[in-house]
């Protein structure tokens, strides 16, 4: 019984802005000792176009791989349908669609306005019916580094629109960092009320060291699932400090420590750690639980 | 008008785990540009023997410099009456001592029982009577990294003796950094029903990178003054990431995020930080806002 399910996102979202590209094999092992600590749900790769990001060329294996582990969920993005059939063929679980909230970061992120990403999001439900889920995280919900600050209401109704596109579950990105207690609370709170069961993962960047504080008002609205990357990565290596994703470490011992069943082995996952310091020589990693 | 009262411990709790002495002169330019940005209430420094740390030895000229800072609350903390009446004679507006709900952490720290402590917090009350006021944080309030659980029922029965014995304010600290927020909310909300307008400061570290999310959990119990340290000073520097305090900047930023008015320009506050990269060269400073 777990009573909050952390959702590992450090081989896609993670490994995505790292410029060493991981030996497949390490990601193999990494992968397996993240499931080992308990981790049920693991985005483990991006069906995105290798020339693009050498660094997910090999995402096909990866999944093959991790399909192996008894009771893991694998997760992959796909940015388009042509990567939700390599997706499906390398037979993953669920497949997640980038969306984003603002108009001109979905422009520059997939090329597509949010209306035309919904219209996607709806033609991979049809191509993955009965075979995997789809799920969404709406980017840039809080916020746009880009455009600056988002409608609620705009993101509320495209939460709604790609449930009825046919999406398992829709939940909420701070891609830029910008997200704050008081809001996180307001539009998960919202989120869950147009949305019931399918209201999905938060989804927290830690650029302003405000991830755990957006964690536990999101605790508060009633999210149960959280995203986190293994030792924050994913962050700026030309800012040192700024981190990337929460770092799944930290979620956990702050989780645990407030009584909320996680499943998940902190020693084991700090032991997980290691895989990374030695396949990512020089790769700045973060956390404050790995050190105290 | 502001909100919530940031209470800037940097020069007093910052600057007594750092080795190098800052020279007496660039602490009062630091402290004049705290004060400049807008914080209200800073703790200069401790009364304690300059043969026990001789960073402190400095601390009447300190406080005698602030005074003349219009419209600053000049705290400085004493750990006995020795210290309270160098503290009262050099002009402090408050006086802060140090109690600590481990027996074992109380005795190693002041060599003295909280009982005692107690008993001495009285005889300061009276000695600062009509002239300073006297505050009190519970040390190891959520735990201790010697004795380990600290019961919730005795900490309580400690902040109504302080205020029963003449404390103006009595708050809880985290001092082994080890508070979760369900914790900090029961706390703090408890803390406030038993004392209501005598409910002291929060004071968080952040050791394990919980301290925005205890700030969180204890706003949604009424909390409205916390400590917190420029820079993270403070900090442990031979575990880089581990550091002491909650970081002000971070701090601000968190709260004007969250429409909370605290009075504090962030730019203004990220200026005076620089005088702590020249004046304490080499050492590690921390927070996030400062590299987003």
């Amino acid at each position: 019984m777990i009573d909050v399910l952390v959702s590992e996102v450090g081989p896609r979202d993670g490994l995505q802005s790292v410029q060493r590209v991981m030996p497949t094999e390490a990601k193999h092992r990494w992968i397996a000792a993240l499931a080992a600590a308990g981790l049920r749900e693991i985005e483990v790769g991006s069906f995105v176009s290798p020339k693009l990001l050498p660094q997910m060329a090999d995402c096909e294996d990866v999944v093959r791989e991790a399909r192996k582990i008894d009771g893991l969920t694998v997760l992959a993005l796909a940015p388009n349908l042509k990567g939700a059939q390599r997706g499906l063929a390398a037979g993953v679980h669920k497949l997640s669609f980038p969306v984003s909230a603002s108009r001109e970061h979905s422009m520059r992120n997939i090329r597509m306005t949010p209306e035309q990403a919904v219209e996607q999001v709806r033609a991979a439900c049809e191509l993955c019916k009965g075979v995997a889920a789809v799920e969404v995280g709406i980017s840039t919900a809080f916020g746009c580094s880009i455009e600056g600050a988002v409608s609620e209401d705009w993101v509320i109704q495209l939460a709604v629109s790609l449930v009825e596109a046919g999406a398992e579950s829709v939940g909420l990105s701070d891609t830029a960092g910008v997200a704050n207690p008081v809001q996180v609370k307001r539009m998960f709170a919202r989120l869950q009320r147009e949305l019931g069961d399918r209201a999905g993962a938060a989804h927290f960047h830690n650029t302003r060291g405000q991830g755990l504080a957006n964690v536990v008002a999101a605790l508060d609205a009633g999210v149960t699932t959280f995203d986190a990357s293994q030792a924050g990565l994913g962050g700026c290596p030309y800012a040192p400090g700024a981190t990337g994703n929460i770092v799944t470490e930290d979620l956990v011992s702050l989780l645990e420590s407030m009584g909320l069943r996680t499943g998940v082995d902190l020693g084991r996952l700090l032991a997980a750690r290691e895989i990374l310091t030695e396949a990512l020589p020089g790769e700045p990693l973060y956390g404050y639980v790995r050190t105290a």
